[in-house]
């Protein structure tokens, strides 16, 4: 299935901490920066995201916000 | 100003679509990925948004999916 | 891929206006209720959406509201 | 009060999984489809929603993403 | 209808700047501070936004970003 | 750093809810309506967000959503 998604970044995951019914995911993109994802705690179980796994990062166009010094 | 956001990745201006009210921004991460973000064109002349800037590409961690293979 | 996002619904494309850099897509369900996605017009032109299109829906379960009566 | 809000779905509320400060709804759609709602546990109780519930399931176009094979 | 989104500030419809698909919308808050919403043409045709409307400004808990110095 | 981020209120914390992962913030404009925020519990960390500090409360202009009677 291809995505109207614009931002879909290679990344792997490093830790996965699971609260009640949210989760938050530590990512590591190629070049070293870092990215974390709140997903539902189901998203984590169903995918079965652990640490090592190779990940797409998806990320829609409108929710990016820039800064520029 | 230190942001709640948690995803602060540091990137380059490739290209600058205007629209009537709305306007895309292409950009680079330092591993060659490529982001875009759907700005108001207000931003884009607040911010003077040109290729080749040094910008922040910011994300709120719940606005982050995960896709697995 | 498999995906986090928890909102998944399978629609077909009513009618796609496109403006300078945004387009929106009307979407049907199948019991007959609508909705209206407003993605770049990249994303459009990159899926080669048209008219009677077989497509999934897909909402972060964070993006979704309710109201109650 | 009319709104913005493009997307406005009626469901019937099957689930509420309540966390510490998060809540997830699973909402039924009239034609079998599900859906997954993430909002404040703060806002489950406001609205004292429970299983047969009656609601409008609320998304912003903005928020819509769409797949296509 | 009563709704979960967390954030309705009564505010004033002070400009609207109509695009092709989309509209940008400038508000102003009881205190003076101003808010802008980018949402689709179609949405201020159909509450037939004007300057000078008073409207509800609604934005989901999760939207919402902190800064501190 | 200036943000592309349109809506950008002064406010005030109230009150911190943490959570598993997530953490609830109520804050006080300065015309005395209040707003909540949904972040990740190590942002509230990060920021050693506490009631009494003020903030700037950051949403980006695709995200608000508008009502009218």
């Amino acid at each position: 299935m291809r995505l109207s998604t614009r931002n879909q970044l290679r990344a792997t995951v490093q830790e996965v901490t699971e609260g009640s019914v949210m989760a938050t995911v530590k990512l590591a993109l190629g070049d070293g920066q870092t990215m974390t994802a709140a997903v539902t705690r189901e998203a984590v179980a169903d995918l079965g995201l652990a640490p090592g796994d190779a990940v797409t990062v998806l990320v829609k166009a409108t929710e990016v916000m820039l800064g520029k010094e």
